[in-house]
């Protein structure tokens, strides 16, 4: 039986958003048709912005619906450069997640945006003195609510009132937050004034057991936006394309149901954690849990092992049927060493040591037995093959 | 009973689309996990691009998988546009779809893209003298393979092979011509050089009775492209984000079985259009079908009613429970005179009198009945009303 511990990369579809996807399917019509069938396409994707909108704490007209965080991320980082009205800096903290570094990236070589890097604390957190010293006359700001790799919580609130003093936009990566920790758009961008502190928040399906493929921005009435893809007027003519409502209509049920029992899962997972951390110091004593101890993602384990590589570690547990992730994206099949665990200022050899274990709604404490009865052998050939590789070198 | 007859808006998912669907949702993992959840998602995901690729005519490394029509041909059009070598020109057939006119249109106020226009004939269909002598120095040239409003069919092989001796990159947009006529990459590449010519072609999942939320760009492997969104290094690294495997899958299996009934189906859907030509001309003698007469997309019927407003028509119809579409695209719930029609040379007045009727998989013989028989008292009242209209202003 295998045991799948990567959530934080995709979490199994639950069946309520998978219920809501057939429901929708047999609504035939575009919801951009004025005829009868695409009214009630309309209506259908109208109540799923509204259900969503209601979990995230913003008005319905703030929904985006977009395919994912990924262009989430891309429509506000972009949107905000190309819509803005004075700066040419963008403030980008270190180890945000690749869709945001790779879009800014891209403004600064195609559109000649200057980066101002903030740097993180010791477990990962955003430094709020570092962010306001950087945010003087910027084009824009963002941030990750919580980081996807170590779970650290950021402190948005101040990140956007911060942000709002300096009179300049904020958008907020809530990728791998959304559903695991309390998450309020109006609440956060309480202090903001309009069109800066908090503009724009990204959020994907597929982290919350929604389908992948969809997701959303948040975009607040008065930020300042240009759209990524240009066509059909929809979405406030910010967001083109024959708009998904099926997938629209599974991902507020996902949202609805991951809020539900957010509190109690969060509890329950946190417990999990503990346990499994507390399993893996007895296995392997020298691993260390990275990020906040505490004000985390619940279900998010991040253990630097520092004599073995992470990727070796990975394929060990793999054999045992056991999915886990290194720190790291390994779009290519090549594990990367983790940019966010050398912004916590740990060296390259660390970067390359860790796993992130991430535990979701299917989790059972079976599971995570199973990957503490695993990791013994599994940690001891990882740690010879690595002792013979650097013997070698 | 409702009658559906606007299939080129949105034509009913497929039974085995949504097979497909629900199979691949139940593989856990993210295609681009290197552990063997990620792996079994990643071979399905894979086998899907296979399939596409074979109905497409084209290698599946080219295809890539996006979020549907709008955002293949922004990335198209906007990545071919950040990627030339030189020119600053953009071709642009009038009667374009909407993302195409809107994208380009960005580009001249954006970018500093300056368009040449290409005129369309009495049919609709682009003027390959006209073609030929806008691509002198162009950065790129844009055509849909049939229009979406009138049906017509270009000639795709000649403005493939015209911009190939001009050095000029070419992108088709497929998304009304997919599944309906034949239609090969690599055909209709056959005289293109690298890099020009046709190098990317659009579609859409839904048009062909697979999700919404779906699509592909055909991206030749000499094409230079830049991507429209940035992050994990997916697809070649043209179009980043976590890959929708089940849309994928269901996509493969729409095309495939549209393609395997496509002969059958355009001979059916054609004399069934033909009917409803008849039959509507029968009932409103200066009624006129715009387009050209046979070589058009076979359920497509778009007709003028010289005294009719398009939208009271659609109205009266749709109170008979009948779907159809006016000419043009009506995002907002306000119908636009056609840009199409008035790229027949017809007037204002003619642009905003037509109807777009689209038979698609699911349309019987009754459907069309139904409309013929509701037609008479529409179209009379549909007259009355602007004949009304025209007498007090």
């Amino acid at each position: 039986m295998s045991v799948y511990l990567d959530h934080a990369a995709t979490s199994p579809l639950r069946p309520e958003a998978r219920d809501a996807w057939l429901a929708a399917v047999d609504v035939t019509g575009n919801a951009s048709s004025i005829h009868g069938s695409g009214q009630s396409a309309r209506r259908l994707l109208e109540e799923s912005r509204e259900k969503l909108a209601h979990v995230l704490g913003c008005d319905p007209v703030e929904v985006l619906f977009t395919s994912g965080g990924t262009e989430s991320i891309n429509l506000a980082v972009k949107g905000l450069w190309w819509a803005r009205q004075s700066g040419g800096v963008v403030v980008l903290p270190d180890g945000e997640h690749h869709a945001t570094m790779d879009a800014v990236t891209w403004l600064t070589t195609h559109e000649g945006a200057e980066v101002r890097a903030v740097s993180l604390d010791g477990v990962g957190r955003i430094s709020l003195d570092g962010f306001a010293d950087s945010l003087q006359g910027a084009a824009l700001a963002t941030a990750l609510v919580a980081n996807n790799e170590v779970g650290t919580v950021n402190e948005v609130a101040r990140l956007s009132a911060l942000s709002a003093e300096a009179h300049v936009p904020l958008h907020l990566d809530a990728v791998a937050a959304f559903g695991h920790i309390p998450l309020s758009f109006s609440s956060i961008r309480a202090e903001a004034d309009a069109g800066v502190g908090l503009v724009a928040l990204s959020v994907s399906a597929h982290k919350v057991g929604g389908p992948v493929g969809v997701g959303a921005l948040v975009a607040s009435r008065t930020a300042r936006l240009s759209p990524l893809q240009h066509g059909g007027g929809q979405q406030r003519g910010l967001r083109a394309g024959t708009q998904d409502v099926p997938g629209a209509a599974a991902f507020a049920a996902a949202a609805v149901a991951a809020e539900a029992e957010r509190e109690h899962e969060s509890a329950r997972l946190s417990a999990l954690a503990q346990h499994l951390v507390r399993g893996i110091r007895l296995a392997v004593p020298d691993a260390e849990l990275l990020g906040d101890p505490s004000d985390r993602i619940p279900g998010n384990v991040n253990i630097l092992f520092p004599r073995a590589h992470g990727e070796t570690l990975l394929f060990m547990l793999d054999q045992a049927q056991i999915s886990v992730s290194t720190g790291s994206a390994c779009q290519a099949g090549v594990a990367e060493p983790s940019h966010v665990v050398r912004a916590l200022g740990r060296s390259d050899a660390d970067a390359r040591s860790v796993l992130r274990i991430s535990l979701g709604r299917t989790t059972a404490a079976a599971d995570v037995d199973e990957l503490l009865f695993a990791l013994p052998v599994a940690h001891e050939r990882a740690a010879a093959s690595r002792a013979r590789a650097d013997a070698r070198s």
